[in-house]
C-alpha cells in the first residue's frame, strides 16, 4: 500500500492489532537478515512492503487507543499499549533499513558479510526437492518445532512469498523455505528438504 | 555509564563493535519482554543500562567508520555497515521503551499482558533448586541448544544480572535463569532446574 493512500478508519480490536504488529516486527528482523545473508532482492522488497503494513497497523491502533480511553486512569494504562506498539514500529523500521541495503544495492561490505554469516547458524534457506519426504505434508502436521526446534518463517512459491505460513500450508516441490532454528535442527531440516534424509525422527 | 560522560576515542575493530551491537540489541528485546512478562524491575533497569552501552558502541563505531574510509568507493561500501549499526540502535531503543513500561510503573494494561503471555511460550524464568542435577555444570557442557533447543540468555545471581553468560559459566543453586527456546524444550529445562527431572536426555 503506497504511503499517500488515504487510510479509512475501520474498527479492529486493539489486541489483534498489537499482536500482529509485535509478531510481524520480530519476523521482519529475521526476514531482513535472510535477505541480506542470501542477497535476496525479492525477499528484501517484501520486507519493505511489510514495513508499510506495520505503519498502517500502527496508525489504526493509535486511533483505537484514542477512542478507547474514557477516563484518565484508562488513558494512563493505555499509554503502555502505545509504547509497545511504537517499539514494534521501531523494530520494523530497523528491519526495513537492513532490507534496503539489498534493494538499493549498497553492497555488502566484508564486515557486514561476516556478521550475517553468524546469523546463518540460526537461519537457513533451502529448496524442497521432488524426492523430499516433506512433500504434500502441512507445516502443522510436521511438528518441526517439537521435533527439531525449527520454524518455517517464509515460503517462496513461484514468484510469491508466503510470510509466516499457516499450520495447514502444504509443502510443495520447488518451494524455497526460510527457516529459523538451532544449527543442529536446521541441518536435519535441510537434509529432509533436499531428500537426503528419508525419515522423520520422533 | 551516564550519558553526559565524555567519550574518549579508543581504537576497536569495526567488526567487533558491529557484532556486539547486533547481538546485544537482539538479546535486549528478549530481556525486555522477560522484564515485562515477569514484571521484573531489576532486569528492566539492566535493559536500560544496556541501551546506554549500545549508544556508546554506536558512537565508537561511527568514529571508526569515518577513519576507515579512504576513498569514495570504500565510503559507499562502509555506508552499509553504518546502516546495520543504526538498525541495531533502533532495536535497542525499542527494547528500552518496553523496559521503561516496567521501571516507570506505567502498568501493564490487560492487552499488553496478553501479548506477553504469548511471549511466555519462548521465554522462561526459573530458579535453580538445590537438588537440580545442573548444579556445578557449565552452560557449555550442558549443550542445551543441541539437546533441547534452549539458550540461557541471562542469570540473576544474588543482586547481579549476568547477561548472555559465557560457556564456562557454572550454574549455582539459587540462580534465576532466563532462557529462550521452544515450549517443549523450555518445559524440560524448567523441570531440570527445579530438580523434577533427574536425567539429561541425549
Amino acid at each position: 500500500m503506497p504511503y499517500f493512500e488515504k487510510i479509512e478508519y475501520r474498527p479492529v480490536p486493539v489486541r489483534e492489532l498489537l499482536l500482529e504488529m509485535k509478531n510481524l516486527s520480530e519476523l521482519m528482523i529475521d526476514l531482513a537478515y535472510s535477505a541480506a545473508l542470501f542477497n535476496d532482492k525479492e525477499l528484501a522488497e517484501d520486507v519493505l512492503a511489510l514495513e508499510n503494513r506495520v505503519d498502517l497497523l500502527s496508525y489504526l491502533l493509535e486511533m483505537e487507543i484514542m477512542l478507547a480511553a474514557r477516563d484518565p486512569e484508562e488513558a494512563e494504562s493505555l499509554a503502555g499499549v502505545s509504547t509497545v506498539a511504537s517499539a514494534a514500529d521501531k523494530i520494523s523500521d530497523a528491519a526495513a533499513d537492513i532490507a534496503a541495503i539489498v534493494t538499493q544495492k549498497i553492497g555488502i561490505h566484508p564486515i557486514v558479510g561476516e556478521i550475517f554469516e553468524k546469523v546463518e547458524e540460526r537461519l537457513t534457506r533451502v529448496r524442497v526437492a521432488t524426492q523430499s519426504i516433506l512433500l504434500g505434508k502441512s507445516i502443522g502436521e510436521l511438528e518441526l518445532a517439537a521435533r527439531m526446534g525449527v520454524d518455517v518463517i517464509a515460503i517462496r512459491r513461484n514468484k510469491e512469498w508466503i510470510i509466516d505460513p499457516k499450520e495447514n500450508e502444504k509443502i510443495q516441490a520447488g518451494d524455497i523455505l526460510i527457516a529459523r532454528g538451532t544449527s543442529t535442527g536446521l541441518e536435519e531440516f535441510k537434509e529432509l528438504c533436499e531428500g537426503k534424509r528419508r525419515r522423520l525422527e520422533d
